[in-house]
């Protein structure tokens, strides 16, 4: 906003303190200012920290309980309020992703409060007095109850490759308007690769990548992607030109060209969504989308729900009938954390014969995340 | 924002701040009765009166494009800022349907600029100029491009009895959360008949009613029906009483016991089961909750895809091939409108030997519609 | 079953045993004949024809009917071995479409029969002796009752182009299975124009084609085509070489390159699937596939849903509200059928005072359908 | 068929036996043979020997491979053939549930070999010489590539208490066809507690039952529940006979009156309604429905697929960040198996100070069921 002229700000101060009833603009003043305080630290942290915010988010949350006054209503339209904020803070802001891409929130129905208080229809009034906001809240995301986080609503507008976005649209329980290449002409821009940027494919995983090629050999791959986009490019156009129908003329646009959508879908299945996409194994393009999605935009308009989602779903482990079973005779044995050797002794009776065995791999990788291998 | 003038800046604030709440007041007043004008308008009149609302809604809608000065921008928010009103005048207020059961809209995401917003993106640049939003979601509803209409999203609260929840809860697409009689004690209210309120079985539908009882046969079976919910009443608190799971003490509540849900789904969707539950075929006590959801909140909510809808799906008719035939012979031939014994001769072969025919009754009773048999 | 003969039992028995495997042989070989020639009449011949296709599907049902003897389980049991025969015909049978597409049936579950065999559920035994098959599934289609006609699955295994294929998974309902281009190289194949089968853009349809370019100009569009493809090839190829991950490799093929994917979903859905795609105003692409589905397999397979699916869905025609009126004040004036200036006069009010409109545009063309236009 | 005569019994062996091409019989009598042995081990087994029972199904997998010779195609339409054997010994069959309800396989689409032929798919050729069908299967599986297993279908016919019904129907990614009371009169059935199977109320839990009532108490509310339905049996008999429609008749029918209906879904989604419903947590009525569809139906009909499901979902245990912590503090203070102490010493922080917290109660549940707390 630039610089502002003391004496206006001083006569503007002096006005509002002249009248009470110009106390909602303070009071929305000081949400904002509240609201970013809030949003500052759940960006500028990483996960490491998490647990610290959360304190300082529960002391907030403490707080406008208190600011709230007595009535439950009250405080929930002060939630609200908060809420509609933070909102208007984020809609329409263009988070850049990839070269070219963005993705970006158009509208949200429901926070936090809105999942709570459908849990409560089914729960009844029963739990009412046992059970706050978040401890419900995370209570419903330990036990799979998906339907309140069904009660929320968002919508986003994005930008993709084709390439990336054929993986998203997979997903079927998103609603989804697309940018259309049968009615307009395609959009001028494709994925561009940096020459330091070219993956290897991965010899373990069939389906990864690992680890970078030579920026060498990578400067003449980007050379050649920028020979044939422009190749593409002048086909496309050549095409248009000569008349051809534009439903046709787009037959063989790279999958890099950049296509926009509009993206809604309820809360539960967006959680889904980040769940598979920000997963280490899967494409590194959708993961930079999940991530930014999820992090920028899911977490500072739902904070409960996303630390229930993380704690919860992300960071969570899932061990197999098999893997529980190994985990018991080794603690029946005393041999935790176990060695090599002892691991080997107690594993499934199906693997020892095995050479090679994924499954064991596994086993063993997550038994190591929790220092049960030494 | 470009430089202002500060002293410019100055009188603005001066006024503005010495005002700001007479200013709020009066543009939210402003609002409100010109929203009320248009939501009456649509209230009060029948069906055939529509016309002439349109022209008036038309008006308003002018008027606020006008108002709104020259960037769309500024009219968008104002349909928004129009929007967020009639939400606010609508949500959590209670339209009671049947003797003790009600629907209340709880949140609604978007409203008819935001169909038309996704469809854009659809369709691109190229046809803004050519059409305003009104023709444009004509457009999508009479071609059934639904997928804008996903756009939007309403929630409601609903109490509903158990029996007509049972054919609600049919339509899959929706989001629910229903009040669960594990974790709570039942509601405690059965829907009542009132003694002119019997059905009589319909002959010629065998799914349907048509006529009511003899309201002094009604009458014996309303004193039955009190003292059933009496004893059903008795039956489930007397188990509770003795300490039965709350699970299994409702095991024989009567099916028409309120329960209470949330309910939530998209606009495209919501029409869906509204064509299909506003029906004169579909039952009675699903129709009222359909049509008090339909024309006392879809209506003023959405007051362009409404008539859109009403326009191109609750009122259109749709032909078969084999009537379109008839049609077509009948005006080849110069007969219409057809008398009886034409129809009779024009009639689909497949029909002719039969001595009852649902498929010709149907066919006679749309051209009776459209005048077409006199 | 009655009482039978004992001496007639055994000599019945005695030739059966003797000949068992001829006479299995015999009335596999009489299913076959009998199904191809009911196939043949639905192949060969095109809609005009279908009335007289239907007498005979209707002479081959009842003689049907005769051969399985009195019980009704007895037919069924006939009607459940003819369908798996059509079935064995057609499994696995590649089907081309477009230059190196094909669809082609992996599986099918269920048959006409089991349509009305879920229908009667709902509607109980007391309708059991009004309607016979035939009439109870078209009413249900008549009555978009769709819930039986989920009861049918059906299971293809499709050859698309990439650009084809992202209008294709845009129907949410289907279960996919796609190949992977992360896992697998990509399929060596995009598809083809012919110097010929350049479309025009249409001018009257923003987003469709209308006639062909002038094959001359066809020539260099194919060659520039051809050199494209062998370009964007040897891209892949070389990324492949350098050992470029194959998920990144993929980002830059043209949206012609040929994939495969299991595709699976309930008759109802494939219905509204093919009622879109079969569409005129459809992309030829995706036209070809569905034509190609529809005819070629789901009639087949469901002979008697597909004739309902025609008549009442696909060849139907919706009326709205304004074009009933326009229909009825034109019946109610004598006026029918119209001359251009009687239509005009009769016309909607919304439309009178614009110059074009679509909407009339495409009533006018309705009432030409059925005869009603001079 | 009754009694046959054993001279012509004899005579049909002996053509048979004369003739190589009635192998084919004896094929499938050794199929039948063999299926009923596996069915046998997986029914009258329990968890504990299902090891065995693999290792026993291994060997009949490789009989089978080994029998089926050298191509891949004739082991496949082995194993469909055993399939269909399978089917067809389920077909039909009523497998009773509560005191007058039943689930029965209607009809199935594919198998285990479906399965992995549709991931095959995905991972193209590249894969197939690495994994074998199991190894594959359990892969999908373990990593929730779960859209494999929707290329698999299942259609049942249950009767069901409306009561319990409610539930079920919740799951919506199912098709359905329920019994119409509006159409046809109500089953005349309502589910009966016999004086010993009356549930207490469970205190830990507001949603569950725990425990029974004392018989002696349990025998007047079985008298009170017998009274109750012939009441309410008399009233709805009263109504019909007195011309009240049937859709308004039934509205006071109790919810432990049984329904029918045909339900079919695809295989992923029935893992997860069984996984939910057959959860100790889920109410005991539904729990005997989704155990008898998972052991009795889904098993035999998917051995792989099932195994698979028990190992990685149904037994599997999901540890959240904060247990896992937990479990990683106590392994890197070498103190596992822990004591109480130990324990409560390595908590998460957020419980610390909680004197009930149900998160940690869970958390050292889980611990017990490894052997990791003393």
């Amino acid at each position: 906003m630039g610089r502002v002229n003391i004496d206006v700000l001083e006569f503007y101060y002096t006005i509002i303190l002249q009248n009470v009833d110009k106390l909602a603009f303070l009071l929305v003043s000081f949400v904002k200012i509240f609201v970013n305080f809030v949003v500052k630290i759940f960006y500028h942290k990483g996960h490491k920290g998490l647990h610290k915010e959360h304190k300082v988010y529960g002391v907030a949350w403490y707080i406008l309980k208190l600011v709230s006054g007595i009535t439950e209503k009250t405080f929930q339209e002060w939630i609200f309020m908060l809420n509609q904020v933070m909102m208007e803070e984020l809609r329409w802001k263009k988070f850049p992703v990839l070269d070219d891409g963005f993705v970006c929130l158009v509208d949200v129905m429901g926070n936090d409060a809105a999942i709570t208080q459908a849990a409560r229809v089914s729960y009844g009034e029963g739990t009412r007095h046992v059970s706050d906001d978040r401890t419900l809240l995370r209570y419903l995301m330990r036990h799979q109850h998906t339907t309140p986080f069904e009660m929320a609503e968002i919508k986003f507008l994005v930008r993709v490759p084709m390439d990336c976005w054929r993986q998203w649209i997979r997903h079927r329980t998103a609603s989804v308007n697309e940018y259309s290449t049968r009615y307009s002409l395609a959009i001028d821009s494709m994925q561009k690769t940096s020459p330091d940027a070219w993956r290897l494919q991965a010899v373990s995983n069939r389906q990864g990548s690992d680890g970078f090629l030579d920026p060498e050999v990578g400067r003449a791959l980007t050379d050649e992607e920028t020979m044939f986009h422009e190749n593409a490019r002048s086909l496309y156009a050549g095409r248009i030109d000569q008349g051809v129908a534009r439903e046709q003329a787009r037959k063989d646009l790279p999958l890099s060209t950049y296509t926009e959508a509009y993206w809604k879908m309820d809360l539960h299945n967006l959680f889904h969504f980040l769940a598979l996409r920000m997963e280490p194994n899967a494409q590194q393009e959708i993961v930079e989308y999940a991530t930014t999605i999820g992090r920028q935009i899911v977490r500072p308009l739902f904070p409960l729900a996303w630390e229930a989602f993380e704690d919860y779903c992300l960071f969570s482990m899932k061990l197999s009938r098999l893997e529980q079973e190994v985990v018991a005779r080794l603690a029946a044995r005393g041999q935790l954390p176990a060695t090599l050797e002892q691991f080997m002794e107690a594993q499934d009776e199906s693997w020892r014969n095995l050479e090679r065995c994924r499954e064991r791999d596994e086993c063993m990788e997550k038994l190591s995340r929790m220092n049960l291998l030494r």
